[in-house]
């Protein structure tokens, strides 16, 4: 057991001392505000058109530190105009570290050239979402199509702490599976969130049903996935969240391994890189596999999956992807149904068998309501009862989804905790190790340290799909306005430990433009999990996705900037 | 040697004796010209953007016999409640013909499906075009992308006359070869439609400083598309014309027979129809091949080919399949040049070879430079002459491009012309046998014949990429003026055989929504023809492409529609 920061009582597993001075680490932390973006860009919206997302801000004051570098690519290739700017950036870069390669010094025609030819890669290879901008492009498939945003280059990653979170990506698959079983251990610990939280709140209803009717899952489907970030200074790899539900990118997040793959083919010799050194990236194989099983173990042969889907999604390809490749791999039809739908076209048979328009359905993948906009009525409620009551496989179950909560990642991070759902003590100590500092907010010494040191902190709410995180100052200001109000609003909130991850110097490309920036990442690793009453069916790590973006601050203190999908270089 | 019509004087090379009855045969030929529609979107806009063709009329009179039965895809299926139309239409139609397969008969749930799945695989799978309406899709590669429209289901073929297409495919090449060779004969063809079209006699010019210079093109390449109509009555495969540049969607036309494909391979039982009853599509792949093999004879490893482009080009996917498997198969680079950059960044050096901002070309493959709105200025026409100097090889060079005219398409199909040019009988047979009756307008006999029968007739301006072909009485009205006017301005235009072709119940799909009409179809067979000075090296059929179009009628006698992408279904 490690400790946090040395003055810090702690629950916060992990064997090294981390000393973090903001200051220094992420000189322009406190206006950056790097993670608050990344946190409400990245983990609360998983099904978010990422083509859409706010532009970076244009303007910068006397703070700022990096600028943006865009070209526009027209039938020209436009050298740039900024180079001598770029080469400033690079060399306050290096204060804060020393890339892998130097993505900012690559000659300007060949960044060009690649971009150029990404672009095309993506239209012709389904890197594609719906353009926000164009209307349909959320509804109707084949209209409104963009490419997704990606980074040109993937971004270096340590090869040992890749193999970390592939090796624990199992392990946290059995953990919840354990935890979705101990339905006291849920409903105790999310007790108090519940009292502040309706959506929360409405998740433990359906779940205190079940535990009424003593409704047991026998074949149990998860498709999760885990999302770290690099601690810069300490190298640790730290766990954000464990998406349990709608886990996004499959789809797209192969086909950018594989863009990279394919430029570095061609360009990867000019710059020194070697696309061998990009994982093989299978999470949608991998899951259309274990979406396929587990349609086998339910053994109805004329049964459908049905993905739960939002009334206008512009990622829907990378659903479609999933599908494609259950469809053609494994021969398994789906259906794309709203909850809405669901509660018009659904019901029970006495047998627990679930229709869906008459049609049975043997596995409900969600890719929709995990967000309180999700349930805009009762009627999506009812729906989510309905299938959760159903004797078809939910992807997840009720239990699933609430075991990926933050109330109960902080939960698990208390000592002596995963020792109740785990016996190897191995397995626990590895995933020890990627627990970031997580506390209650009844934790009072915490709350003290954290109005002190408020940049040294994240106080999310449980809440999902928000990007409601505060940082900084707000951090100190809304700890002081709960303790004098005195009500349980608390308990809508939990601290974390504020992860200073590393920028790197990066080529990012949106709508066509490509963006010299600065950029911080996100790793994702998704884990693929199943079993039925008698053993454990499937149990691996399946595929990883990188998501990175913008690390610009500007003189307000806002954070300005956009996510774009990634890939792994290991170093 | 065949008759045209029994009544007619006729250089008509086939065998059979025609009776075309217009009122009984296409009952609504006068009002719906849909021929019209055809050459005017189909054969003169090679790379026209297919999605921003006009929009079916919405406005239907009594004279109307067909109308659009479109239905908007959302997250839901919306039954049709037009079946009662679509019925009355089908009876109607059966006078016509009777199709293989009834496609409106098909269940309107099942249409829904296959169309959602047939918009998803497009999307997936590069089946896409530029969406004019978004600003910058036509310049940057991977915004505003729409699916290309195309028809649901493969049309059906006759596989015999899908033979005959086939067999004279290197028949066509090697005659193309032959008469390129015969540069008097060329301008002498053309030297009257010189005196009255700017666009020929700029070509011609070009042509006339090579002979001149005694320049010979000893690495000749030919990529090929020969374009045919079946006609209804006689099943006979008529020849429209023979694109010897800028032969376009080799591309995206292998990209709609692998789209109907994989919807035959899940749904082609439900509707009885086998998906090995598509013929393979390998006109990408072929194409590449050719432009490999030739980039191979000029022997200069570090020169590339070079895409001649239009500034911007909404088709600019079906042309970067071509440049991916160019260079994924044969790891060959290309470069994109409009004209207009050729004209700045292009150099001969002494010995011939051709440089473009300082880089050597060795192949000039033509996607542009087809029609007289790509020279806008005399650097366009510099930019020609500069390649035509060069020593790279041109697909195609001056005399390739002439030789595909349309005057000299009317030159081949008179009495003895082809045995000029090739010796084996047997191949000129064939190749007579698919000319339909071309005629020029020097022909008194035939200039009175159509003015007393002008529905039997289509008057074609040599000119190309247009769309300006006089139909009906239009013929009558042009060809009267020209009679009186007495100028040379007959010489730029021909006469040809009205052909018509096989009306089909189809499904089409254009941006994102299924019309159910009735159209008629043009079959595009591409051939590849490479060789050196000592020996052929490519002479081979390589695939092919339908085009699909609307033919309805409106009261105006205006014809509306669209074209789409299609496939062949051989019976």
């Amino acid at each position: 057991m490690g400790v946090a920061y040395s003055s810090l009582p702690s629950p916060f597993p992990c064997t090294a001392t981390i000393h973090i001075t903001g200051s220094s680490l992420f000189p322009y932390a406190s206006k950056a505000n790097p993670e608050r973006v990344i946190n409400s860009i990245f983990n609360h919206t998983n099904n978010i058109c990422l083509a859409n997302l706010q532009k970076p801000t244009k303007k910068f004051g006397s703070f700022s530190r990096f600028s943006h570098h865009s070209t526009c690519l027209g039938s020209k290739i436009v050298p740039s105009k900024c180079c001598a700017k770029v080469r400033e950036m690079e060399t306050q870069e290096r204060i804060l570290q020393k890339p892998l390669i130097d993505f900012h010094g690559i000659d300007e025609e060949l960044v060009q050239k690649m971009v150029y030819d990404a672009l095309v890669w993506s239209s012709l290879h389904g890197l594609v979402v719906g353009d926000k901008s164009v209307q349909r492009s959320g509804k109707v498939p084949g209209v409104g199509l963009v490419h997704a945003p990606f980074a040109l280059l993937p971004m270096a990653f340590p090869e040992s702490q890749w193999n970390l979170a592939c090796e624990v990506a199992p392990i946290f698959n059995e953990l919840i599976d354990r935890v979705s079983l101990d339905g006291k251990f849920l409903q105790d610990a999310l007790s108090r969130t519940k009292k502040v939280d309706a959506f929360t709140s409405g998740l433990l209803d359906i779940h205190s049903k079940m535990l009424e009717i003593n409704k047991k899952e026998e074949i149990r489907l998860g498709l999760h996935r885990s999302d770290y970030m690099l601690d810069e200074q300490t190298k640790l790899l730290l766990q954000i969240e464990l998406n349990t539900i709608s886990a996004s990118f499959p789809g797209l997040g192969c086909r950018v391994s594989e863009l990279h793959r394919s430029l570095l083919n061609y360009h990867g010799e000019h710059i020194g890189l070697d696309p061998r050194r990009i994982p093989g990236n299978t999470s949608v194989d991998k899951f259309a596999e274990a979406l396929a099983k587990a349609w086998t173990e339910h053994n109805r042969p004329r049964a459908l999956v049905m993905v739960v889907v939002q009334p206008e999604e512009c990622n829907m390809y990378d659903q479609h992807w999933l599908c494609a490749a259950l469809k053609d791999r494994h021969n398994v039809t789906t259906i794309r149904k709203t909850l809405a739908e669901i509660d018009k076209e659904g019901e029970i048979l006495p047998d627990g068998t679930l229709l869906v328009g008459g049609q049975e359905i043997s596995v409900v993948y969600f890719r929709a309501g995990y967000a309180p906009t999700d349930y805009p009525s009762e009627a999506e409620w009812r729906a989510r009862l309905l299938m959760e009551q159903s004797s078809a496989v939910k992807c997840p179950s009720i239990s699933y989804h609430l075991a990926g909560t933050k109330k109960i990642q902080q939960e698990l991070a208390k000592p002596n905790m995963l020792e109740r759902f785990l016996e190897n003590k191995e397995d626990i100590s590895k995933l020890q190790k990627c627990f970031a500092g997580l506390w209650s907010l009844e934790d009072s010494d915490i709350i003290k340290k954290a109005i002190e040191r408020p940049e040294l902190f994240v106080m999310k709410p449980q809440r999902e799909g928000g990007g409601n995180n505060f940082y900084g100052d707000d951090v100190r200001t809304n700890l002081v306005r709960l303790q004098k109000e005195g009500t349980q609003e608390d308990a809508a909130y939990i601290l974390m430990q504020r992860i200073f991850p590393t920028v790197s110097p990066t080529i990012l490309v949106r709508e066509g433009i490509c963006h010299k920036d600065h950029a911080i990442s996100e790793l994702g690793v998704y884990g693929a999990y199943l079993r039925n009453k008698e053993k454990v069916i499937v149990n691996e790590q399946c595929g990883y996705l990188m998501r990175t973006k913008v690390s610009s601050s500007n003189e307000g203190g806002v954070a300005a900037g956009f996510a774009v999908l990634d890939s792994i270089y290991l170093s």
